[in-house]
């Protein structure tokens, strides 16, 4: 089997070979720039992961992989848009970069070579993994509606934030991995269990990074840390402390986000403050353990033998000791 | 064989049927709204006929055709945030109605759920038909992001806009007539004789609209005559104009472009001056001409019986002599 290492620098030279034509630059060009903009290849080197687990030809999962990674980032360009962002890794956002038109365009064609590197796998997994991947894609829409939704909701229950994040970023792991086991030769029941695994795993994961944003060092974190409290975002943390929430603390909550000159040390430190009376942390670790523990519940029955899953043990142990 | 009515009538009640999920709302609401406005589902009706004139199974073309329907309401939506329309078919825009986040993101839905009826082909022509379908959604957001750049470009070529809007335009209707083919069963040869009829067709088709935006019969044309030229739209007529004038014509003619305060009738009718002063609109009865004959010459060339090709010219027919 390879290592983690590797599978990511397979996906790196292969993301570096992909070629777009180069008329009309507007289109193409934004493609190449938000995949050379990098990231750490994770998702498809789940797709990969996921193959060479099952003893499948790594070679033949790497165009599925490309896929996923380019859906991903067709993801990106098309949220920042919607997010106003600026920066995305650091570097200028594809519609701050070109306009809005080119990133919704060259958006679009984005999801169409997703499709066309997706296409690639064997004819007889072809009909089942692109049904994966378009659901897949369709809950990745979803959950991103449900978060713009909640912007502009005063009260989100725990149960619609999980499933957000499940939407939102879950999915996409969940998938990638299924649509590598099937690759691979896995049987349906062993697929499905490897995305219940990565379904569950990457809500673990959406849930560490709401506490990490608060609790995290901000050395190891490499984020700015409370930027979700300044920021009013709705995480497990908030909505679990609007919930459990006496009238006072509901009050000097709500005064906080509806506050507009603050200095964001005293808002962190204010809200921070409330969280460590309610036990916040500990609830937000709890839920995190719990989704965790399916993940491993999920991994445990597939029927391979352990030195095989071992592999994404510590893969999912390296996604989730970050801090610790 | 059936008749073209016969062919929408069994569009028009598969695109009633459709269902989306209720949740989110704005998801899924944009999706039955722009499909309900309707329009003369032509290119879902191509994929039929292509279907039938090889004496596939109609049924078994349905949802691919309504895959063709999906896509070309998805680029309407996506087109109209680029284009800032605040009407399509007479109605609010999806941009307008809810916002431009909710047109990108239902947009991009509309995209997978194009793919996810195209694959309910035939598994025996699956890969083929994605293919075609890929490779034509990516032609027609080529053409989109060619038409933009257009706008901002002082010298268009003839050449140049021909390729323009045979991506923006024709390359769908070419693509709904090779996958309708396929799927009943003819050889590739005879599928891609049918995708150039299309092709060539829908060429001509866009520069009879060309001509008759300028000499149009209001009553039939049902839009504003002069529309193109109010808006200086880089049309076959003007690039024609522009590249056929003497000083003195292109300088009025770049006066009237560039004029911010005008009467619209006033500007209309000196460009139209110019225009039959150059036999502008000869010219472009040529080249329309020559594109439908090519369309036919491909059509002569399919191994079929004449007769049921005379659906395909009756269509063409029906296309061509809105006017005249």
């Amino acid at each position: 089997m390879n290592t983690l290492k590797n599978l990511q620098e397979l996906i790196e030279d292969a993301v570096h070979e992909l070629q777009y034509p180069v008329y009309p630059p507007e289109l193409y060009e934004p493609i190449t720039y938000i995949l050379s903009v990098g990231g750490k290849r994770m998702r498809p080197a789940l797709v990969l992961m996921a193959c060479d687990m099952f003893g499948g030809n790594v070679k033949a999962a790497i165009p599925p992989a490309l896929a996923i990674e380019v859906f991903h980032n067709f993801t990106l360009v098309h949220d920042d848009i919607m997010d106003n962002a600026p920066l995305r890794r650091g570097k200028v956002t594809v519609h701050e970069k070109w306009n809005p038109n080119v990133a919704i365009l060259s958006g679009d064609v984005m999801l169409v070579e997703a499709y066309k590197l997706m296409m690639q796998v064997d004819t007889s997994v072809l009909r089942q993994v692109l049904e994966i991947f378009s659901n897949t894609a369709v809950g990745v829409c979803e959950g991103q509606q449900i978060d713009m939704n909640f912007e502009q909701q005063a009260d989100v229950e725990i149960d619609a934030y999980i499933n957000m994040i499940r939407l939102k970023t879950a999915v996409l792991l969940g998938g990638a991995l299924k649509i590598g086991a099937l690759i691979g030769g896995a049987s349906l029941t062993n697929a499905d269990l490897l995305c219940t695994f990565g379904e569950q795993l990457g809500i673990a994961f959406q849930l560490q990074d709401d506490i990490l944003d608060v609790y995290g060092d901000p050395d190891k974190f490499g984020k700015q840390v409370g930027g979700d409290i300044i920021s009013n975002k709705k995480t497990y943390l908030l909505i679990k402390a609007l919930e459990l929430a006496g009238i006072n603390e509901k009050k000097i909550l709500n005064n906080w986000i509806n506050s507009a000159n603050f200095e964001p040390t005293d808002k962190v430190n204010a809200v921070k403050a409330i969280y460590n009376s309610l036990n916040i942390r500990q609830y937000a670790e709890q839920a995190m353990q719990e989704f965790a523990d399916k993940a491993f519940v999920a991994l445990d029955q597939i029927n391979l033998p352990e030195d095989r899953k071992q592999y994404l043990r510590n893969f999912a142990d390296g996604l989730m000791v970050r801090e610790k």
